[in-house]
């Protein structure tokens, strides 16, 4: 297998990781992402690790360049279903995810992933008011 | 792996099929399906087999076994993102997948889902009305 299938929720794109992430697998996944993104005009990520028990630095590394791509991209990331032990190694390995948002589960990710969005479209819209009420009358 | 992720939204259960099911990951993902659906009250099954390009007899009758399992536990079945060549081969291995619902991707089939759900509740409710019709004033 090549490539991991991404699904499209929405405005959101699920991706689940069950196998182990050699090379070629992540760079595609990386492409495959960026790509659905563009195409989908996709707002959130979301990538379920629930299945993946064993973590080193370059699969810590893949997912911080999946959510720095997509917040460049206009997107949050959201990463769930982590186990404890894949938190301990991150952490040992001096990779503690910073800039990726994480969560328990697909639904409590689900509705962080709204919230985020919902939260920047209105602080757009409050900035957009207090930009009206700034103009004279 | 011994176990495939089955991630809970809302009322349904996704299931990703990512890489080829030998008989005890199969099996587990029987029991781990029918499990999940009584303990979360799932009304439905969605099983994305898009990462599939190769499929047996094997893998088609536990794709059936879970529809039929899950009927019985109340929840219907969903397959999607079946590539073309799959139905080409199930067809032809004479495994039409009788009983269990098809959609091209996760949001169909989520959609065919609520209004699976839906529906019934709709016809319970009618069912119910028309009970009340059948009262006497």
């Amino acid at each position: 297998m090549d490539r991991i299938p991404i699904l499209k929720f929405g405005h959101f794109l699920l991706v689940t990781i069950q196998v182990d992430m050699y090379d070629r697998l992540a760079l595609n996944l990386e492409n495959d992402l960026v790509n659905a993104v563009s195409k989908h005009e996709a707002r959130g990520v979301l990538i379920d690790i629930s299945a993946v028990s064993i973590v080193d630095s370059f699969m810590g590394r893949i997912i911080g360049n999946i959510a720095t791509m997509s917040r460049i991209m206009d997107a949050e990331t959201v990463v769930v279903g982590m186990q404890p032990a894949v938190a301990i190694t991150l952490v040992e390995l001096g990779l503690p995810l910073a800039g990726v948002h994480t969560a328990l589960n697909v639904e409590k990710g689900m509705a962080l992933l709204q919230e985020k969005i919902g939260l920047n479209a209105h602080s757009d819209a409050a900035r957009a008011e207090e930009d009206d009420d700034d103009q004279p009358e």
